[in-house]
């Protein structure tokens, strides 16, 4: 490593790669681009990768583990599905805005390697555990049940992945508030409870 | 045109050329390209369009007419504001699916050239007139006002515009019922009546 220039570990390296492959696309992201980007020789980013491929990887895995531990934590909480699904939810934002570019990549791969495709398996699994978590508080009566739950599932986390295209750190709303906001449409949704609502909920 | 090929008028050499610009990216489809695919010499294609960068403008205005349309239509409607905001939610939806591969082309398009920065400026535009509907709804006391009107806008679209990432025409629901459940989900909520809520709704 050059005399003056900062030290990058793993984690250093996976930042900077990640956003370059954010904003160039990863197929244009050379690892020689890479070194430029960082101010290292491509031997020294070798040193922690074997590949960028890897670096992909590695990158991938950091978003979709951060969401499969949200599903996780969740899965030992008691109570209702519903209850379960709501911290769900407000988890899937809180790794959003933690790891927004990562995010951001893990959305946009369309399983043209691998190492894509497997990325996209994992997502179909936790897809899949939301759906059925959904399911479930449907048939325990605590979430409306006329809407297929894969629908439900999928409405949701589209307003959810949204937040990465408009979403920067230091914006008036943080985490916890967008999670608010997140929960307050998708269960409560946007009507006030007007007169014909009130009598349609008492009818 | 060679004997024997079908003929294309423009909109067919537009949808073409956007199938093409979403599956390989605007920049990596060349003419020649789509010449290839149509069958036809170039300068046959140049006899409907000035240039590829004509192709696009005229597909990211086929989308964004759409859209701008279901605005005008919606402000010439009286009533409250939160029944517009139902319409323009509805029309929106539509137009996805009537016109899925022109908006996935839009939404995708990121402001490189001086056609995609003139895209997004009518985008912003539609957004902003959809967040002036949500806050004259707020006022008007039939939509939650706890909520950032900008953060509604963007949550709802940001659920509206994931329908292109699944959505495939014949699939087992059709745009009304997507509609429906768009609504259902972003007006009313997820959740349903239990007494905590009927409660919270009489209190």
């Amino acid at each position: 490593m050059r005399r003056g220039r900062p030290g990058y570990d793993q984690q250093g390296i996976l930042d900077v790669a990640v956003a370059a492959f954010n904003q160039y696309g990863y197929d244009a992201t050379s690892m020689g681009v890479l070194a430029d980007r960082l101010g290292l020789s491509k031997s020294a980013i070798y040193h922690h990768f074997a590949s960028k491929d890897e670096i992909l990887e590695r990158a991938l895995d950091e978003a979709l583990g951060a969401l499969e531990g949200v599903l996780e934590q969740t899965g030992a909480v008691r109570g209702r599905a519903a209850d379960r699904l709501d911290l769900v939810l407000r988890g899937a934002v809180h790794v959003l805005v933690d790891k927004l570019a990562y995010v951001t990549l893990l959305l946009r791969v369309r399983g043209n390697t691998e190492v894509e495709r497997r990325a996209v398996a994992r997502r179909r699994a936790f897809d899949k555990e939301v759906t059925s978590l959904v399911s479930e508080a449907q048939a325990e009566g605590s979430l409306r049940s006329d809407i297929d739950a894969s629908v439900v599932s999928r409405l949701t986390f589209g307003m959810i992945n949204s937040i990465v295209e408009w979403y920067r750190p230091g914006g008036k709303e943080d985490a916890d508030r967008l999670a608010d906001d997140v929960i307050a449409v998708a269960l409560d949704g946007l009507r006030m409870p007007t007169s014909n609502r009130v009598q349609q909920l008492l009818g």
